[in-house]
């Protein structure tokens, strides 16, 4: 593998560009392509057959794209594929997902605590989180609680309403989520809710945004295999859709910061 | 044809359910095969094109299992997909939407008066509604407002509490929808709202479900065509997903009544 090959990321949707900005920002030299599976979206409520399947064939686009470094920026996705794409990709490429980087911070900063996590079913029902979480033995009590409404609400444009403010409490007041040192956002789409979650624990529950984590992991591991881009790519990032609506255009800007181009591209066909 | 076949319903997912449930009330004697595309949910923010490809591989699903009557149990897929399915299946199969019945209700019922309506994306933004109900010329002035949180709301079990009255009102408070003389709710979702919705209007305004309107159009209509079942059939409804979880198991029970069997159907490969 070479430094100046791109960065692939790739999401049910849309949700993953909160991950894509973190590794844009961070690595600026790198090039980038996204794609999100909006055919598909949203993976959270798919069997994990389903969203092996889809994750296979994404990764054959992005390995024929030529990519480096394959980010599974979508929780879903890496907590139920994961190892298949890790074993299916092999040498050809360098698999990243969203969760190590956090159960690793956890192992750092979470010793002995009590640590919250909010994601979607296919997430939190996986257990991924709860068995990596154990298999620290550092003492983290991991209360993990599926809350599929949010993801959509903030697609749909609620947040920072009075709907967003009582879908959130209602949620976070639940008895699974009491006693909490910190709180995991493991939905990609959840940054753009970070400052009402906040709000609702006055700041006394340290809300954790893995974005940062990842983009700081992708970067270590590039460094570590010396295949950290040195020269700054000429390309802008490219963003290929599924299914493409205006609507996701339009929620691009919310999640990357900026409005974007996106490409259609039929995978399914 | 013959009147022992077999009535195909289909949907994105599990909301057809309320249909399927008012036309086996209203037609017990009727073999009946759904299938819920749960693969591909929720249409309502797919493109046409995609809908429009999936609609028509359910349909070679349903011909195949040798029905007399495709019904299409989805306001996105009755708006994106409805003439393009009857042109495909020709005279193989009856071919009905939910979207007709309403409009027909319509004529009879809302002449000069002002009829609201709420429904997914792909269904208010297709034009649908607007363009049959200007077709009449019976000076019915159509107000269509996409409501693109409450299938999702519905599908993870906030009803008759604090989120959905949230929702609702923010929703049915914005300034399109003042001054109607009737709701339609044009998603198959909304019926488990109906009360609610029923509540915010104090019963000031009419609530209408088209799943009632829709069964009683599929019995003329077999009636018509003289297809309807004379002996009551002795198998079970038969339902099929294209991609199965515990969640949606678990909801067919609010959709439908009653818990059924669902058999996963890997329509996709």
């Amino acid at each position: 593998m070479r430094q100046e090959q791109p960065i692939g990321i790739f999401d049910s949707g849309i949700g993953g560009l909160t991950v894509a900005s973190a590794v844009t920002q961070l690595l600026p030299e790198e090039e980038i392509i996204y794609f999100g599976d909006t055919a598909h979206l949203p993976y959270g409520e798919k069997s994990t057959a389903a969203i092996q399947s889809y994750a296979i064939k994404i990764c054959n686009l992005l390995l024929e794209q030529d990519c480096k470094l394959i980010l599974i920026a979508c929780n879903s996705a890496s907590a139920a594929a994961y190892d298949l794409v890790k074993a299916y990709v092999g040498s050809r490429a360098l698999v990243m997902n969203v969760i190590d980087p956090v159960v690793d911070w956890a192992r750092e900063e979470m010793k002995g605590k009590v640590l919250g996590l909010i994601g979607t079913k296919a997430t939190v029902n996986s257990g991924v989180y709860q068995q990596k979480v154990a298999g620290l033995n550092a003492g983290i009590d991991l209360k993990a609680m599926p809350t599929p409404l949010l993801a959509s609400m903030i697609e749909e444009g609620f947040y920072q309403n009075g709907v967003s403010h009582s879908v959130i409490a209602q949620y976070l007041s639940d008895k699974q989520l009491q006693g909490i040192d910190a709180l995991v956002l493991a939905c990609t789409h959840y940054p753009l809710i970070r400052l009402e979650i906040e709000e609702y624990y006055q700041n006394q529950v340290r809300v954790v945004d893995p974005s940062a984590l990842v983009a700081k992991a992708v970067q270590a591991r590039l460094m570590l295999s010396n295949l950290l881009r040195k020269t700054k790519v000429k390309e802008e990032p490219r963003f290929f859709v599924s299914d493409f609506t205006e609507s996701f255009l339009h929620s691009t800007t919310r999640f990357f910061g900026r409005e974007v181009h996106l490409t259609e591209y039929k995978l399914w066909e």
